[in-house]
Order: C-alpha cells, then structure tokens, then sequence
C-alpha cells in the first residue's frame, strides 16, 4: 500500500512539469497505475459505463476513483487513500444514461475542489470527447492539458510492489509453457493446447484471467505466430508459444519453442543459435547499457528478424523501453523487458523469450521457466 | 453483402435528420452494424492505436475505414463498398505514434472529401478527444454533432443477415448449455467447467471466441451468478450458467440452471414456475405488444425480480429493446430480445433465458436448447 502512495506521489512531478492544477485520467493503464484498480475487459467495451473509470486527482488534495456502480467488485483493489464515487451504472427501473451520471460525478468532483478554472491534465487519447464537451460547456474556463507522454515516462521504472505484481504475472506465463511441454502432442488441435494452458493458468488464479496468446504449430509458426486455431499439432512440428497473461493489470510475458517428436539437425543448431542470442542479450543487460545496443547484440548473433529484439512490460502489456534498432535509451535499475530474439526461416521458425529486471548490479530473470526444446 | 449495403444506407435517414454532412464513427458497435469489420477485444487496449477502427462515412460519397495496419487480419469481413485506409501501427525501426499516424489518416479524408467546413456526426462516448482536437485545431469550421441516439435507434430492428449472424452466436450459447448439461458434476470446479464450455465453442468456430459468462454453483447462484471461481461443485448444488458468445461481433444469449444430483421438491417446483414464467413470455411476444407488458406478465407469475426481464443483442451484448416495466416501446417484426425470469431464494437462484425473435406473426425461439434441469 506505501509503494501506491508512492505512486500518486509521482502526479506532483508531471503537476510542475506541465502546470495543471488537476488530473482526470481515463486510461485503464494509468487508472490501474495510480489507483490500483483494475478493469476486468475480456468482455469488450461496457454498454453501462462511459469509460470502466475515471481518476479525479489532485496532487497533495482530493484523490478520487470515479466508477460505474456494477464494477465496484474489484474495489478491493484500490489505494485505501483514495475516495471512491460511485454512479448507477444500469437500472431495470428506470431508463439508464451511464455516460450523463460519469459526467455529473466529474461535475461534482470540479465543483467541490473550486477547479473551475483550472488546468486539468488528460491522456487525450483515452478521453472521451463526451466528457470533455461537457466540462467546456459547463465551465468554459478549464483548460485540458495533454500529460500522456509525462505520465508515460513516470511508469519505466517499476515500483518493487510493481515488482513483485509483474513477477506474479510471469508466474502464469510459465505456467503455461510448461504446459504446452506436459502437453502438446501429435492429433491434438492448437486450440484443445491453448484451453489446456488457459485453464491451468485460471486454476492457479482462482478467476478468469485475461490471456494474449500466440500459439502456433507447423508452417504457422515460420511468421511468429499467431492465435491457436484448429489446426491439429503434427509429428515433426515445432509448437511456438507466447504467452502474456494480465494479471489484476499486471502483464507478464514469455515464449518458447518446442518440437513434437525428433528435431532435424537444422532445428536444433537453430534452436540453440536462438538460446545464445538470448543469452548474450541477458546478459548484456545492466545499468547504463543502451537498448539499441542490447537489439544490436542479439541481431548479430543471429541475424535481423522482422521485429523489435524486447519491450517493456507493466500495466501495459507494451511499454518502454523497446529495445530496438533506434532506441538510444541507457537502462536503468527497476526497468522490466521482454527479450525475444527470432529466427524465422520458410518452413518453421524460433522464438525464445525471458523477461528480466534491470537491477543495481546487472539482471535477473523473472520467468522461472526454462527453454527447452524436446519434451 | 446486400443487407450491408442496406445499412450504410441508414446513414442517409441520420444526415437528413441530425443535419450532417458526414460521419466519423468509433464505437466498436456501430463500426461492425455499418463496415462489418470486428476488433477481437480479448486483449483490451492496443498501444498500438488510437481506437480500434474509424469508419469516415459521407452518405452517398466515399465510405472509408481506417485501420491501424496490424488489425488488417480481420478485413475479409468488411463491406466491399468500403475503402480501407492503413496506417502504422507499430514498426520496430522507428519511434511509434499510432494516434498521430491515425489522425493523419482523418485529415487526408476531410481533406480529400472537401469536409473542412462541415458537420460532422460522432459518437461523443466512444469519440477520443485527441481526435476531435487535432480537428478542431487544424479546422476551425468544422462542426461535431452528436448522434449517438439517432444511431443506436437504427440498431433495433435487425436485417436478415444480422438475424442470420445472431442465430449464429447463439448456438455457440447452445453448445455450452449442452457442455454443462453433459459435463457438470460434483467435484469439478466451476473454472474447469468453464473452460470445457469455451473450449466446445472454440471448437466449433476454430478460433478463439469472447464469451461473457456467469457460471455459478450452490449458494452461488442465489444472488443470479457470477464469474466461475474455483470453487468445487457439490452434490445437490445448483448450477446457473448464462453465456453471452460474441461471434465476429455479433452477440447470442442464453441461460439454464441445472441440479447435480436430485433435487429438492422445493427446487423442482422453482424450476416449473421459472419455465413457465418463460413460457408466459414467449407466448405473449408478438409485433405490437409493448416491452413492459412482457415484463409484467412474467412478473406476474413468479413474483419480482431485481433486474430485467430481457434485453436486445446485436452488436451490442445489452441494447433496446430493453424489457423493463418503464418502457412502453411496442415490439416490431426484426427486434431480438432475450428473456430471463429468474426466481432468487436465500438457498439458491434458477434463472432461464431463451433469445426470440418477433416475427410478423409472433415470435421465433433463436436458441436450440431444451431447458430440462436434471442431468
């Protein structure tokens, strides 16, 4: 709970920076970031809701959590600092307008705290224009300011509780590979795979939990991947599988590479030739060094690939840093990336990937599982 | 491909109405009822784009919709009379900006399209304000007119194709009862059920299909479902299972409740009056009959309930026509609506929902499945 404090801290920096005087933050990735709540969205956009909340915060003032009332389920999850107002999401008794109760709350919120005039900093990308005509039109005197690269920037390096919720995460993500180790066979469809891998993760969980997958098998996996299909798994197949599992908000992130039955001689020098990319980017990793230099190492080990080498990961599933070919970014302790080197060739292709956290010394590998390519 | 023709069209009645000269539209649901592409929401938000779609409609001019490159898997299902406009997503060699590579993609249209200087309709909710300000800025002239209610009304009254993709979802609804009918029994958690059910649906449509769902056992069930937990299924337990399949955008529905084991006189008696409130609600359907008299007929024979007795689906899992004792809408020829009267004891809940269609001379059940409550 003091690390969330510790958080809504961090709006102070972004208030002097950028000179407002107030935020109203609607992005699930910053709501989840300074609330601590989370918006369960496997279900898609809410027909009860304007957006699933809102945060009203003043720095050094009145912090509040602006929610349909039909997802106060999850209220367990928010910073005890921080109030929570409550609107009717959906009535059967009378006729239901979510998006005039959110903005009446917000109403309320600017009256109560004399922000008339203020200057409010948005991420306007994830700003309803409903929210906003109606806050011009009632008070023509605010000013909105756009803070998302600010607040963006204040979320690169993790918190330890930050830490630990992303380390949960990953939990999940080797849960899952070693799964598709147990599991993945000769007959039986990428799909039947993926709900094995799916379910052990819930079992582990207790509830459903959000799950972005590539799950491919044969041909399918000579472009990256892709989702699972009902394409049946072959002797002789490689099974590539990433997994980023959200848990309560926090991405975790991981893939590997397996083969079903005897590898070629080719796979295997592949595989392994994946492995010490990999291995050279783990360690190459540490305070000061530049992700452009960390992509630069794994590529010429083993030649281009067409994507990014690694990525952050936090209540977003892709943050920075990204290690990439133009990022000039010097790590620092309490980043957490992503790496994944590749090798894609016409009939299959290798994807290996670890996520780390940058520390004082050097690294650590947060997922547990390890690469391994015959079952 | 006709009936999506069809509905462009209805974009005609709006501009005469509201007085626009062209549309900008976000909302995942009416970017689906007008263009027929379907962003897979499963994953939440994108950094990767600033909405998921932007369908930029001039009635009887150029319909176009931008896309963020990295969605262009689903383009086979966008309407041939629409233009596809891409931008970039994400590119690992250079530094992202989705949101400016999106309202780029804007401009060009009002540029191209001589719109400088016209109305233009939105939905505010769903509308980003990054969006509506980049406009403003660079178009002074141009005016935003909101239209959210004049669309959402030309939503009500499906088209045949639409019918024909709703029947669709909702035997994946079907598919899971069965799944729980055949599966369900003691000592099984209620997660494990779960994932058997949507395994079953994945199966059938060979791809990975969002499924909004309450699957509760026992005491579980008294306050009308929840999310499946880990919690074990007993003998004698009730179990209440309402899924809601979303399939390429459109919607099903449907609910049972079953008894592992022998049921109580009491729960048999629940289950016949539950059946026959249902029953009572199909038979009164018909075109002219208002929502709320529907409402007040099943009511009537088992006593309140604290939510709806029904809703629409579409595009949408919950819109009008919402049967409810306020609304007097009459029901016309083409409207979909669930029905589910429920009946909630401090023990125990059985709630059961069948997805009608009005027809000119009625109603047709759209859902398959036999409600029968022991296995």
């Amino acid at each position: 709970m003091a690390q969330q404090v510790s958080r809504l801290s961090k709006l102070n920096a972004i208030k002097r920076h950028s000179g407002v005087d107030a935020f109203l933050l609607t992005s699930s990735s910053s709501v989840k970031y300074f609330s601590g709540y989370f918006f369960y969205f496997e279900y898609g956009n809410s027909p009860f809701h304007l957006v699933p909340a809102i945060l009203a915060a003043i720095p050094d003032g009145e912090i509040q959590l602006i929610l349909a009332d039909n997802e106060m389920g999850q209220s367990d999850m928010i910073n005890a600092a921080i109030s929570i107002a409550s609107y009717a999401s959906y009535r059967f008794e009378k006729p239901t307008d979510p998006v005039g109760e959110a903005i009446k709350a917000v109403v309320d919120f600017i009256e109560k705290n004399k922000l008339t005039k203020a200057k409010i900093g948005i991420e306007q990308a994830s700003m309803p224009f409903a929210l906003v005509a109606a806050c011009q039109h009632k008070f023509p005197s605010i000013q909105f300011v756009e803070c998302s690269q600010k607040i963006a920037e204040q979320k690169i390096i993790k918190d330890q509780d930050e830490i630990e919720s992303i380390r949960d995460a990953a939990k999940l993500s080797d849960a899952g590979q070693l799964t598709v180790l147990k599991n993945a066979r000769q007959g039986m469809s990428e799909l039947e795979l993926f709900s094995l891998v799916h379910m052990e993760m819930e079992k582990l969980t207790g509830f459903r939990v959000p799950l972005m997958a590539d799950l491919s098998s044969g041909a399918g996996t000579n472009s990256g991947g892709g989702m699972p299909s009902n394409k049946l798994i072959q002797e002789g197949d490689l099974v590539l599988s990433d997994f980023q599992a959200c848990l309560r908000g926090y991405w975790g992130d991981s893939c590997s590479t397996i083969v079903i039955g005897k590898p070629t001689a080719d796979q295997t020098k592949t595989f392994q030739l994946v492995k010490e990319a990999l291995e050279i980017g783990i360690t190459a990793i540490r305070p000061g060094v530049r992700a452009n230099e960390i992509d630069r190492l794994m590529r010429a080990h083993i030649g281009n690939y067409p994507h990014h080498s690694g990525h952050g990961v936090g209540t977003g599933y892709h943050e920075e840093p990204r290690i990439t070919p133009y990022n000039e970014t010097a790590l620092k302790p309490g980043m957490i990336v992503a790496l994944e080197p590749a090798i894609y060739r016409d009939e299959y292709g290798i994807r290996l990937e670890h996520l780390m956290l940058v520390t004082e010394s050097g690294s650590e590998i947060i997922t547990q599982f390890k690469h391994q390519f015959e079952q």
